[in-house]
């Protein structure tokens, strides 16, 4: 099985210095490419700007901004059979990028933020007989946001998790099935939490 | 000699996910931290948040935002003999930050933006018989407004480098001395460049 999978922020740079981003390190994401080569299934990496090593035996698509982690997604998703989207894709972009260094005035900024395009969203449109499994990371009404995360980006699973997994060793995840039930829930380190993943994916969407 | 060295980004949460920030990565403050306990001095370091390990043999504070920045380093200044301020420090932050993840509404978002602490100058402020040098990060009139900071921060000398330095291995520089000469211009490794500031510093500034 061919497997998509997403991993690290993106940054949202507003010029040539400064940007948007979130403290995401890819762990989660680099964990599940590891675990999916140890299970022998191929892999395509795309990753925003992290410290980890580039994982062995897979293509490594490296990409800064959510433009560039929905155009690289998009190229590679019709070869593959799913997609895992643990990327911490930032939501927003200032909506121009200024050349240079922005210069201090003594005042205020007023910066414009659009919303960027939603990767899964438009990877569940053109999806066919592929499947999706998104994260949602959410502090407050976690699980009917999650379900409505899952519906509107047709996910045939969703993970949530919580601010606290950002950049963490371990984490607490929940994954939710596409009839909105509870098909696992654990505390452990990102190691197992991806196999875990993993395993529920070959069993449940057919991974074998 | 005692020095305080700042070093790394800062990030400006607009809340618990979201953060304004840059690429910087420490490489230069960390390597005049080593250069200079190499060189014999005692060092406080006052560090944002960075991938490095953190250096033997002197205080490390870590903090994350400007306001913390400034605070650490306002609490150190006093027992320190000069400051060498290589951090990044964001320049805008959020005026507020919001708890939780701020949701997307389908529209975009509109983030007002105010002035931080402007670290190098409060520290120019209370400087006494202490010494600062500070670094800009230029992207245009690169000279000129590394003269004006020179001045309104009341540093002893400024590092001119620019937006291609943040993250990479080596960097351009040129040190500018309180008279507005240019007393060293260098290309060089990141680890050269900071022995070329500190061996500076302990001839002009009496760093011995």
């Amino acid at each position: 099985v061919r497997i998509l999978i997403t991993a690290g922020p993106t940054r949202e740079y507003l010029d040539d210095v400064r940007y948007l981003s979130n403290a995401s390190t890819g762990k989660m994401g680099y964990a599940l490419v590891r675990s999916a080569r140890l299970r022998g299934h191929d892999v395509v990496l795309v990753s925003g700007p992290v410290d980890l090593p580039a994982p062995e035996g897979c293509e490594v698509l490296r990409v800064v901004s959510s433009r560039e982690m929905h155009a690289a997604c998009l190229s590679r998703f019709p070869q593959c059979d799913g997609v895992i989207g643990a990327a911490a894709v930032c939501d927003y972009r200032p909506r121009a990028r200024l050349p240079g260094k922005i210069k201090k005035t003594g005042k205020g900024l007023q910066l414009d933020l659009v919303e960027t395009e939603d990767i899964l969203a438009t990877l569940g449109r053109i999806k066919e007989h592929r499947w999706i499994v998104g994260f949602a990371l959410e502090s407050e009404d976690a699980r009917p946001n999650a379900l409505r995360k899952l519906e509107s980006k047709h996910c045939d699973a969703i993970v949530l998790n919580h601010p606290r997994a950002i950049g963490a060793d371990d984490s607490s995840i929940e994954l939710i099935d596409r009839s909105g039930e509870t098909a696992g829930a654990w505390t452990a380190e990102k190691a197992v939490l991806a196999d875990h993943l993993l395993a529920w994916i070959e069993s449940t969407l057919g991974g074998d």
